[in-house]
């Protein structure tokens, strides 16, 4: 099969999985040198726009199943516009593979086109190529009202400290969990939350950016451990996609966990236990 | 140096680079969740994407220089937009680096940032991850006033076929050659054209592509071949970036080189001296 065959099969099957979902705004999809958005009338919004690359060895082993990568793929994305109090749209997909590609490729889309529905997001274009290394890279476009999105550099001194849901599930299932970022609960949060964030590399890590991004310090108190984790997973280990967000005091935010306070000590630091805590998440950079 | 020191500063860079132009709508860069897109007030627009992935091995070899890719991994992405008629706003870029970060980053980002600014357009955002093979991604979005994208799916028996420059440049220049893709020349289009796309991997293929996308054939009459290059490579060779687009005969479209006719034979056929033309252009997925 060539990549013409390759790319009418893709574009026939994100036509098929997105038949009924005509919201996402694309007008034209694969096929064409671009894909074509065309913004509602209404209210105006501001575009939000996320990447997230995948490398096998790195962020997947060369075993594992394809449906999962592409879940997992989507998924990054779609918990970067929640974590942005945004409603998904429409993603793009860039897709290199090692190896004979019909397989991967049937697989790779079904776990992704599975999340896009849940999601009711549509496939509106990407690239394909052949290479020694499997790897994929996806955007996610999402919209939220002008103004109202969620950034990171809010946080202010009394702020309490939430996250969505308990920590260390991912590392706990050794990433092998699918994680369904949780788009509604982060929409709910405009007007209230003051910055926000999701947790994709460790709370320690992800708590000591959104700090440096407000340009204050936190004082965590309590770690909500998911069953089956350690505390060290729920502190350190990453891929968990809950939101990671701050609140002035007086607000009332309902199904969230306080885990402590914002305050206005040296920018980025975390104080857990009464000790400074060292972000040990993941980076890509870190030297061994 | 680790991965928040590498993207602070490359947020430092993409906002020098990007001072003086705020016409791109970007209202939140580096650094967060999500970029921040905010269409412009004034006549309603369609915004184009699309992605491009380039890998270590198989659109570059590996001692290439980090400029030279950071230059093509955008062009390409223009070049689409180019095609489609539309004004470049922003683009997002997502980085595989095999090796020592600092110094490919660097560069890289010197080729690609000093055509981003030629082009008028953000960096809004991106990824960044260490890999075996380096790996670069790049989406480009654009607009155009609503309505108005060239599409490949309109040319009409009848309607001259054009492209924008002589061809095999790439091939000829063993695809070191630097792309500047015909933006204005793209824009110009829009109204005339019935059809466009870009020049990427061969006349030959590209051709039988829009054909297809019509439900048309093309006779080709005159292959015109860019300075050094043979006519194999101008038939070909790929990676030119010029614009091949078609337009009713009636229709006057200055500096456009004519090269053949639309006809209504079998979809996708290209005739040339009286014999349909294989497209012998670059797949990635064609059998060996």
């Amino acid at each position: 099969m060539n990549e013409n065959a390759l790319l009418t099969r893709l574009a026939t099957r994100a036509d098929r999985a997105m038949g009924a979902t005509p919201k996402h705004g694309i007008v034209l999809g694969i096929g064409d040198d671009a894909a074509i958005y065309r913004a509602r009338r209404g209210p105006s919004e501001d575009l939000l726009f996320t990447t997230d690359l995948m490398m096998e060895g790195v962020h997947f082993r060369p075993g594992d199943p394809a449906r999962r990568i592409g879940h997992r793929a989507l998924a990054r994305g779609l918990s970067d516009i929640a974590a942005m109090g945004g409603e998904p749209r429409f993603c793009l997909v860039s897709l290199a593979i090692a190896g004979r590609p019909e397989r991967f490729l049937d697989e790779f889309y079904s776990g992704l086109l599975a999340l896009a529905r849940w999601a009711g997001i549509a496939l509106a274009g990407g690239d394909l190529a052949h290479a020694s290394q499997t790897c994929c890279d996806v955007v996610v476009c999402g919209a939220v009202p002008t103004g109202q999105a969620l950034r990171r550099d809010g946080a202010r001194p009394g702020d309490t400290i939430y996250v969505s849901g308990a920590l260390g599930r991912g590392a706990a299932q050794r990433y092998r969990n699918l994680p369904y970022p949780p788009l509604p609960f982060g929409q709910r949060l405009r007007g209230s939350a003051s910055a926000c964030m999701d947790v994709s590399d460790g709370l320690s890590t992800d708590l000591a950016r959104l700090c440096q991004a407000s340009g204050v310090s936190a004082r965590l108190d309590t770690i909500p451990v998911a069953p089956g984790a350690t505390q060290r997973q729920a502190l350190h280990g990453g891929e968990d996609y809950e939101l990671l967000f701050t609140a002035p005091a007086e607000y009332v935010i309902p199904s969230a966990i306080a885990i402590g306070q914002v305050e206005a000590g040296q920018p980025g630091t975390v104080i857990f236990e009464g000790q400074p805590l060292p972000p040990l998440g993941y980076d890509h950079f870190r030297k061994p």
